[in-house]
């Protein structure tokens, strides 16, 4: 759950609950929508994507088991399967057609490029709020607005560089249309045919919210591996990291309010009727009281990323447009994140202020070059929803891999061990393997994602 | 010059000019304003900053002169003093009053805190577009809004920690007016006061500008010394580095068209009516040609860091919004910067379509802690216009400044040699030290910043 409205799951702890078994497929159950989104709604439980024909699905995955895909070595742990759960994840593989041809005169192309499938791999960690509503529809829906994407830029992506113009035709490298002035790249397209299919997966989120006149939204954490890479796009809170022997890098970064304050107050400031005269645009240390009148204090405004000073008028005392900080920031006093799906109907307590205008659907891609790092047999990228993050650093999580992996080479369960024992060492107490103490309340995916392949030595795609 | 329209001042390989006196105290001269900016405009020759109580002017910094301000250290290099030279630059000690005490009850506090000044540097290379008027008027005016803000919040600028309530009173650390809670820092403060003087600074300029019947604009780029931090304000393409022994680290970033798409893409989005229906918001690899029409191309919207490709539609065919790449790149086929001061009158030719929207007045702002980098001898900054970045990288920069200090290590004016030096080496041809055949045609401008000081082994302030 990213945002903050209800955040105590676990107990703090307490043993994880059991595995529970798959449950009916997730058809979305009506709920009433609260108007402040606190605590839980009733709702479909677990992830479910068996109707998605090129994603195998992951059905309320529980911690610790095994993923029934080929490539074999992803793993998917989520840490607390209570029956609100607003987590969800899906992984599979993402068959892609090469080329759709129509024509006659392209029948000649197909013996140079026979139609055959680009595959890659897909590993996606929604994180819900207001319900898991909004993060079912999305772990059921946008693999395949991804798909979608990616097949009709195929010609794009299988190119050595994209072509300027599709011309339905198989491109092949001495193609005069190649486009070498802006040195756009293949995975320029793909990270293109990525932001499409986000945008694409929440117009699809949106309708049918609408259509069951339900609510909620959820961020979206997608790993995808393609032709010896791996996109990492992500948007909201969770987190993807690298881990290797010398080297921790972080694949994502996280869009809150307190991240996107510059972006969200510049929009209020080309808007102010979004604000509905009911909130002020401007950041103060603390809010402001009546006492604070005619005071000088510090403030920022959209433009500035110092601190400045200026005198306090009466407009200044109205509800921040960003609130708090850390984790507990609210976008108009409601929500945790800036980014995600869904959230179309979303409005501030009591108001007609919608949150919608100031979210992006639109993520930020990373790509690593696995190939190119010629990974070992330990390096792995963690992805996990906030809980996981919100107790343990980056180095802190690159430590636990590495005292785990070598010491269970031989287990061919390690990299879900890993997945399961990350969770469990957001539950410890001070006697814990990090000795902090630290506990998560929070609902709580991981994936461990293996680089190394035994066969090429390379990535294991 | 950052615009590209006429860049050829100094001949390849041609010897620099001899260094001319000081002229007159530069007075805008009446000039007409071309409607492209193209060529050289008569104007005033060299910067003059002679009016500036709190700033030693650099007065038409000739060549390897050493400047007369009192630390010293700082050194400043014009590479082409012709009579239209669009560089500029200022420098001097910044002095900043401590408080300002208007009331009795007041009073006792100056026996806590004594009324000083806060002392600082600064250093600011200015590189005017479509004549030298801005570029001059700035190099005389920067420094005095800088002073004025930073006078405004000197309370939260010699705090450990800026109070949230500047009450008028000096405010020690007890103060339990201290924000503890956003973890704002000092530096925070002076960051807000570059930025707002950037933008006081702009305005001054736009009403001198208007008041005199001249245009123009200029880049910024300013270093500013405070209390063992070296502030590093940019707006526009000139760059600031740090050059240690093993280290090279750049301290800007450049504001280009094309480092700003999304930004200014962004508000095209937001606000259609500034493209007058003559541009197109989306960028394509190349100018759309009629034969494009119907056909499926490669292109980014204003959200977009990946490419994808979408059927052109006749409004595709419009003069881009952002066209070329690279030293090319133009706004609205116009300027190639997207921040600097001045443009307010500046219009697309033979149309009515305003610049100025499109650009940013507010710096980016880096801060470099000097008395934390425990500086060397040979630790220097480099600032310089774009003219000498467009042929020599970072790492030549950094080779030549290790090679040239060590071997002048007596010279009490190595600093302004290296300047020099680093100028010089943009008009070699193969036979050059860097033997990379490099010319640059653009006016450059260079400081040399050493942060050694010898009384106390750290920074030189």
């Amino acid at each position: 759950m990213s945002a903050g409205w209800f955040r105590r799951r676990l107990l703090p702890g307490g043993p994880l609950p059991a595995p529970r078994p798959p449950g009916p497929r997730a058809s979305p159950v009506p709920y009433r929508r609260p108007r402040f989104l606190r605590g839980s709604v009733s709702g479909p439980s677990a992830a479910d994507a068996s109707r998605c024909r090129d994603v195998r699905p992951v059905r309320s995955p529980a911690r610790g088991r095994v993923l029934p895909w080929n490539a074999g070595y992803a793993e998917i742990i989520n840490a607390e399967k209570s029956e609100f759960n607003e987590d969800q994840a899906a992984c599979g593989q993402l068959s892609i057609r090469r080329s759709d041809f129509a024509t006659e005169e392209d029948e000649e192309w197909l013996t140079l490029c026979p139609v055959e499938f680009l595959t890659g791999h897909y590993w996606a960690l929604f994180d819900g709020h207001g319900g898991p509503t909004a993060a079912i529809l999305a772990a059921n829906t946008l693999h395949s607005c991804l798909r979608r994407q990616l097949e009709a830029v195929v010609e794009g992506v299988v190119a050595t560089q994209p072509p300027m113009n599709l011309s339905g035709r198989c491109v092949c490298p001495s193609d005069p249309q190649f486009v070498e002035e802006k040195g756009i790249r293949t995975e320029d397209v793909v990270i293109g045919a990525l932001e499409s299919a986000f945008q694409e997966c929440d117009e699809v989120i949106g309708r049918e919210l609408e259509a069951s006149g339900q609510v909620g939204g959820c961020t979206a954490l997608v790993a995808v591996s393609l032709q010896g890479k791996l996109y990492v796009a992500n948007a909201g809170d969770s987190r993807a990291i690298l881990v290797r022997r010398d080297e921790v890098r972080p694949l994502s970064s996280e869009f809150t309010p307190e991240t996107e304050r510059q972006r969200i107050q510049q929009l209020a400031f080309f808007y102010p009727e979004l604000l509905a005269g009911e909130f002020t645009r401007l950041e103060f240390p603390r809010r402001l009281k009546g006492d604070d009148l005619g005071q000088k204090v510090l403030f920022r405004d959209h433009h500035m990323n110092g601190w400045s000073y200026k005198y306090v008028e009466k407009s200044d005392l109205k509800y921040p447009l960003i609130h708090g900080q850390g984790r507990q920031a609210r976008l108009l006093g409601t929500l945790a994140v800036s980014r995600g799906l869904g959230d179309h109907q979303l409005r501030v307590l009591d108001t007609n202020i919608q949150l919608k205008p100031f979210l992006l659907s639109v993520p930020q891609v990373t790509v690593l070059d696995v190939d190119q790092l010629k990974p070992q047999e330990e390096d792995v990228v963690v992805m996990a929803t906030d809980g996981l993050w919100d107790v343990l650093s980056n180095e802190q999580v690159a430590r636990l891999v590495r005292r785990f992996l070598p010491a269970n080479r031989e287990d061919p369960h390690r990299f879900s061990e890993l997945a399961q024992m990350l969770i469990h060492s957001t539950q410890e107490t001070e006697d814990g393997p990090m000795g902090e103490g630290q506990v998560s309340y929070d609902d709580i995916s991981v994936f461990v994602i293996p680089l190394y392949s035994r066969d090429r030595g390379s990535s294991g795609h």
